[in-house]
């Protein structure tokens, strides 16, 4: 498998949706029609990165993987079907620009693609004519909500993934984890949570003012409000990035500068989940809808999947609030879990 | 009068103070000895920008202003024995590098230096060899914090100042005013709330990511907790900024990229203090912290200045909480002011 | 005198112009109808910053400069006609948006009109959602060619105008000189060479990334033999610095971050002619054209004034070439002023 | 093979060459004794990306690619050998931190080196504290100057790599080629010239501004002789580019933001020698050290290998002076071919 490709993203009012991603964050229209718009990035030479697809229920319809030969189809084809999921095989693709390609409900739940046939269009990355200031140059990566993680991990490295970065605790609670095909920090991530849900899709810029002039410009739209969380500097992969929301509710990331991954030895960075600058290295709170809202998934059918519950401990109950702590430095937070004042705990942000 | 020029700030460890000033924010020791450190940013030609001096309380000793002529410190001392204020002239100044100066307790309780005469220093806009990735360039403002906004902006303007923006509610209640005399948004800003106290002191960067570099390097250095606010880009001046706090919880702002507002008839920016974008254009909240905490300020003998209570209402109370309501969109502002669930408001980020 | 405000410039092909200045620049046209386009920056609440005029020869017709009250507009006047300067005056002003206006033809033969009457519009600095990636945010100043550089300087001097930097050697001669009003590096410079001519208007970005963005949009439309010289940092006003040519070859360029100069004893900087570092801090040559070419000059009846050649030396002719030398570093000069290979001087970039 | 991972470079004064790499290009000492020195990028795992060692003649020792397993090792020497390649075997590698390796004399005559097996050291990447303003943060490629670039490109590609860009003539001319391994544009390119010589070594930054600061920093210390050509944007890579020059005259590229390159079908970008734009999109001139000096590569004795001529024209020869020739729209270049005057062609920057 070479690296995600696309999503498809059901959205319930497709003129709207096409204000936000084609009008706010200019990606491009390969192609529309009343029913789906077609849109790559700045320096994406396939059909497409993301299909917006009119429907009753905002959800992912699938996360799409680019494998390296045609065969490779048949291969995750037969893969799957071995694992004991369904799977569908269209030869001439489930949507537009795309050719032989199959679609399964993989073991968690989500509906996964697998294609190599696809249509060459222009790369624009010399075109700096059609470049706005927050340019989107490339699809980066897709986030998934899922109860267990350790076990997605698995399924994913079986799938080829390899694990880059992860949070747990010292019991072991395992509460996120990344894992990549191309060589960046992710492909996808796994997200603990009530799943399957569609955490979020991220796209890159190339520097970080790039980010900052999307944040302003749905300041002078008066859609600050769909700024979810950030900008901000991560400590999981060291990129810049940005949430936002779009009209559904999907969420999007906008994501600049994470590190070469790609060799076999590459360092496993492993985060506590009390260190208060694992997502945000500068220590600004995560806001609770970050981590209690996601997007739901179909299946192959398009009906929703139905989500079941995380059942070990939740990264955000186990940080903020009553029960939960955090810290700055790695030698105050012996105090803290023994409850006594947390020792430069960045106490949030609102009352 | 020609611009803010420096602050002498009393500091309770002067070592700790030097780690922050001069290793992290990377401000250049025109000269020190054991009991005071004298600072300037990279584009200073005056001996320094920043004193700071070991003493037993953190607070402000002086908000020092260069004048445009010797003469001017004459009128500046004339001035304030008229308004009956106490006033200090030193013919050899206060603080090294700097000559005939006058002090003074101004009717608001700060204290006031007016200078003209000052050592020149090598201007070091050049010497890139010496600059990091975060470098302050220039002393860009003060921020003081006093009860009655509209007194605090009559003084100032009979001082020569001009209001460039400010906030205010429909009722005419007064929450803050940005007044200046070089041309930029601001030499100082008054903050309605219990003063006279001192909110921050501004340098500017030449860029956006000289400062997201700032919260990098204290992210790296396991200072998050200090970095207070941001960052973000303001409403009001429309600049770039990050609030951070120095071991005495003295408050510095890194801001850049405001705006000319050197003509006499430049348009005043008046924003409603329920208008959500006004002291961060994406919405983000800001924190309690910086609506409570300032540092004191001292009188001519040294001691602090008693704090005197606001006693209009709080800028923090009117917009956040309970009894206060913050609207994205101004259409949406009807809705929250008679109780309804506010349209487009962007809830806190924290439980 | 506030500030440079705006300049009348008369293109040749109206429809060309509009694709230069607002197309691929990005200027905001305040109106405009068949013969003339009227045009801010992102951060100018005056009408308009620069106007194009359609008209049979390519030349500058106004410098025009802001004044601080009303009644400077009569002081400007009379105090050209006590230098025996035309003057003309017009209550209803010479183009749309500005009221009571004198235009003359000063003492070096330049078109300087001044104006304090001007229609307000909307600032646009917070309009994000109008900013392209690189936003021109100010009018930062003129450069004019005149053959007497000490001369030039006495009578700006003379109107209120104060020297911030100049290149000049060791024997005296001038070669420019930069001059401020508002306090930046300059409100115009005044450059050795045949005139009266324009040699460019400057505008400003925030950050140096939107001059390179205009460059790379250059070449993605194939317009790159219209980037003359840079993009680069100069050595005078050490701010960042690109140079491009408009349909009719008027040279703008776009700069940004030089440093503030509004104190009265501001250090002058001055530059020896044979410092390789003094236009280009990286020592990149100096194109040939940009010393030769310059626009031609209107006077109030709408003729171009004749060019008067300049008689001392030319800075290209003692920098380059085989008369000339430049050093790189200030100990290899002595060698390069005796004919001996230069040490660490920078090869041209041509054969 | 994974990568390009590290040149092991003979410098003539140790002293300097630690100057320029470690004090000037901040790049971070792993570890050095009198005779060399061990250095890496800010987001690199492995040993050293750099090796200086202090010898007689200013050369390259090595080329050094990791590969992905210590197989692979033995692969690539069975391969070598049986080309009729002179190989060398240290199971404790040649330098320190790497283990088994092999050397080979390639085809070409340059030293290249294969290893997997390599000491792991600290990934800096989140030590925003060691960053300066210019920070180095990926070895990005090679470029090796080589006679004939389709025989060398036939036997990179037998070695695994795919051609990302090329530049030819309608003749069929190659004059170069970029060929990955990772999915950028490059992990060494061939450029036509007489050799087997290095051209350059590139190092990438995240931002373009960081590249800039590298700039400013070498006109504060008058170095600005030490810039060889740029910054500028390429044509080839899209990416953004500096060539400076060390102090034994090794060409060292910094250089950020090319594209994904990683599908097998990832469209190939050729390039006419005759398109101005191919080598710097904004047009600039290539100054003629670039096209012409390169650095002596050693045999496995350490002996410099002679330079062979290239026998096909040069592309400097084809593009300026009198008998090349560049367009800078496809539709001049006919005039241009047939000796008329060349259309939107841009005359060089030097008499």
């Amino acid at each position: 498998m070479l690296r995600c490709a696309s999503m498809e993203l059901v959205v319930t009012d497709l003129a709207a949706s096409r204000a936000f991603y084609v009008d706010l964050l200019g990606l491009i229209v390969t192609e529309e029609d009343e029913n789906a718009i077609y849109l790559r990035t700045m320096e994406e030479f396939i059909h497409h990165n993301l299909v917006l697809r009119q429907g009753p229920v905002a959800a992912v319809a699938a996360f799409s993987y680019r494998v390296r030969t045609p065969e490779d189809v048949d291969r995750a084809e037969a893969w799957y079907a071995e694992l004991g999921c369904r799977t569908e095989r269209r030869k001439d693709g489930f949507v537009r620009g795309v050719g032989d390609s199959v679609r399964v409900e993989d073991p968690l739940g989500f509906p996964y693609e697998f294609f190599f046939e696809v249509e060459h269009v222009e790369r624009l990355a010399w075109r700096y004519d059609l470049y706005g200031p927050g340019a989107l140059v490339r699809l980066d990566h897709f986030n998934q909500v899922t109860p267990d993680v350790p076990r997605a991990c698995r399924y994913l490295e079986d799938l080829g993934f390899r694990i880059t970065e992860d949070i747990s605790d010292s019991d072991g609670v395992e509460y996120a984890a990344w894992m990549r095909r191309k060589p960046t920090v992710h492909d996808t991530a796994m997200t603990g949570g009530n799943g399957p849900r569609m955490h979020h899709i991220a796209f890159a810029t190339h520097e970080k003012h790039n980010i900052i002039s999307i944040c302003d410009t749905m300041g002078a739209l008066r859609m600050s409000d769909r700024i979810e969380r950030g900008p901000g500097r991560h400590g999981v992969s060291n990129a810049f990035y940005l949430y936002i929301l779009d009209p559904d509710g999907h969420r999007v990331e906008i994501y600049t500068q994470d590190y070469y991954t790609g060799d076999p030895d590459n360092p496993v960075v492993r985060w506590d989940v009390h260190d208060n600058q694992r997502r945000d290295w500068w220590g600004n709170p995560v806001v609770p809808s970050w981590y209690t809202e996601a997007s739901l998934v179909l299946d192959l059918d398009g009906n929703p999947k139905p989500v079941v519950d995380r059942e070990e401990p939740s990264e955000m109950a186990v940080t903020i609030g009553a029960d939960g702590f955090s810290w700055t430095r790695a030698d105050d937070a012996g105090g803290a879990r023994r409850g006594e004042a947390p020792q430069g705990f960045k106490l949030g942000n609102q009352l």
